[in-house]
């Protein structure tokens, strides 16, 4: 079965909403195995949208149709469709009477536009929307299947998890489960040079790579007729990447590099404090995001001047006028320095040149070190960041915790 | 001139990420008069991405497409575009030569795979792309114009906003103009009540509230024949709005609360140092998320830990231990002690309880206490925030920089 979603409103149209109806739904037809090949968005035209459901209806099996369901004038999906398929709008009394009750409970009377809700093309079944006036429309014939949803997510939704999925799930094809690696500290280019062959040749599970905001991420999926055959598809070739990219992933699905960092310190009842310069408070912000980062988290100074790096964290003064404040030297001295003041397992520090101002050719904007105290360990990592300020505050923060990650993995 | 916007990229068919690309676009172009009659979503697969090229190019004058411009094999926006513009693709050695200079700039080798990203249809202008390989394609031809754009939103937003805007600006149907007030400190359906009649009454210029991730903002929008008589329509409704919002609006346009804190601070050539707790580190890192930033902001230290509190913030034993340390007391004694530490001419504090745990019937989660020692004076307000965790630490941080901003504003 292959499918198209079609979204009808001008407001989609002029960017005043994104389209998060269109994703709720693709998510929900790929988890049932059914291929969407195409989404849409029309605006509130007659023309336009009948030609898109003529056009729709000839390449997929399935079409779901979102918004243009309510009382307005606006508002031309239930008539359109009508025409498109070439069926009579018939008055279901039930239906009126359930718009009427709804009225009835919130004390407003019912304006005679909400009729036109109560109108189903011949042969088509309502679908219940206990979140508002318009119930979804759903025709099935000809090899065809239409369903029309309302627009508002918070009547979509539940419509679409408590009707929608159940009644195409005889269409499911098995079973299909996805896995996400997370990855961290190398670049698209060259984590797909190391899974080239694994992308190429596998089609079930498939292995497809993606550039998040927050970093790397392949996702794995396995159709299968059962769930324990799709977990040990993902399961094998799961340890075919892993076995490639080695330390480089960091954790799997919603999991954040923060999440694991704040997981690891606890196994090991390690604690952490942070100095930062350039990443001003990321790091600090990201960890204590994590429910429980208290109990492995009791400091972190952001030293943004150079008198709180001498007062607070004790740095040698004449480091920063001979190294200067952002240097190897420097970024040692702040995490034993932080180390020693929060009196804690691990000192992280960072210092960097965030932009777009401060950069020299000896400190160019870009450069971060960061710096690890580890017991009576240190170590050092330096980085070449690009893109602007934000970025390299995120991505300098990012490293930072995947220092602190690969430190407590090697224990 | 009418245009459609075609995203490619099996991740949005899957639904694993929402389409805000198209959302970002449609409104730039809504913002010149450009009409959007379609919007459309294909995979990365050859045929079909043909195929809705060839049909946007019959129906539309400007074509902007969104993603496949990687370095992978799946990445086929260049090569399908030049096939249905029947041009041949032509390296360009000047863009080669930048993809190579990017890489050697963070010190990885550059994989063949990237070569591609440097080819161009014949008669096509590259358009820059300082935040990735990728450039950006343009051609113009036939009265036709076809665009397209890198994928990650990062990439896609500064390169819409600085070349393809002002690019189509020859193409605006007269001048639309929006300002955004920026509103924080009153709920909803208070800010709408109070300029309520204004949205009812107003046309042109339109008045329309939001409510973001970041606040409330209030959309003053003008259509004109020139940009004189624009401004002048937005500024006397926005007199209006001011009128009654009064120092609930913060600011304009894409200014940040951050922003405008640092602004006022170097205004006045005051400083500040943050003493946070249940926001551990988001103050300090919004603050330093504002370029020129450390001027004003030498000091910040998140005091997750009694201890910490104790030693670092000189907040007394007693008092943490008879009051807590979620209270007033707590709260004061920490923004007098950062205030110390950091010897700033301010000192903000904030301690409270984010949860989703350590609610009590006394100190119930989102309970927060905020206060802010300034030259001899001690400021202090109590919050009780809603939502989750993420939400009450956001919020928690906004009301610190918006005392701050009170405060400096009475001066």
């Amino acid at each position: 079965m292959n499918a198209e979603i079609l979204s009808v409103g001008t407001e989609l149209l002029l960017g005043d909403i994104v389209n998060t109806n269109t994703q709720y739904i693709a998510k929900g037809l790929a988890e049932l195995g059914i291929n969407v090949y195409r989404q849409s968005v029309v605006g509130d035209n007659r023309n336009r949208l009948k030609k898109s459901m003529e056009e729709s209806l000839e390449r997929a099996d399935l079409l779901i149709i979102t918004g243009g369901l309510g009382p307005t004038k606006d508002d031309l999906t239930r008539e359109v469709a009508a025409e498109v398929l070439n069926k009579k709008l018939i008055l279901d009394e039930s239906i009126l009477q359930g718009i009427q009750g709804f009225f009835d409970q919130i004390k407003v009377p019912m304006e005679k536009s909400n009729h036109k809700q109560a109108y189903l093309p011949e042969g088509a079944s309502a679908i219940e929307n206990p979140q508002g006036t318009s119930p979804g429309i759903l025709i099935e014939g000809e090899g065809k299947i239409v369903m029309m949803l309302p627009g508002p997510p918070r009547e979509l939704q539940p419509m679409f998890d408590n009707h929608v999925k159940p009644y195409l799930s005889k269409y499911a094809q098995g079973i299909v489960k996805s896995k996400v690696l997370n990855i961290f500290g190398m670049g698209e280019s060259t984590m797909e040079a190391l899974v080239e062959d694994l992308i190429e040749e596998q089609h079930n599970p498939s292995i497809a790579p993606y550039c998040m905001d927050q970093g790397l991420i392949l996702r794995i999926t396995a159709r299968a007729g059962k769930e324990s055959t799709a977990d040990e598809l993902i399961r094998s070739l799961e340890e075919k990447v892993k076995a490639r990219l080695g330390e480089y992933i960091y954790g799997s699905d919603n999991e954040s590099l923060e999440e694991v960092v704040v997981k690891f310190l606890k196994n090991k009842g390690y604690t952490l404090s942070v100095a930062e310069s350039c990443t001003g408070g990321l790091i600090a912000a990201s960890i204590t995001n994590v429910s429980g980062a208290s109990e492995v988290f009791p400091l972190s100074i952001v030293t943004y001047s150079d008198a709180s790096k001498i007062n607070l964290l004790e740095v040698p003064k004449d480091t920063l006028t001979g190294q200067g404040a952002v240097s190897k030297e420097t970024a040692i001295a702040m995490a034993k320095g932080i180390q020693k003041v929060g009196g804690t397992t691990m000192g992280l520090s960072i210092t960097g040149i965030a932009g777009p101002g401060g950069g020299t050719d000896k400190t160019p904007v870009g450069l971060v070190h960061i710096a690890l105290a580890f017991k009576d360990q240190v170590f050092h990592e330096e980085k070449n960041l690009l893109g602007d300020r934000n970025r390299i505050r995120l991505f300098a923060a990012k490293h930072g915790l995947n220092l602190v990650r690969k430190a407590v993995r090697e224990q």
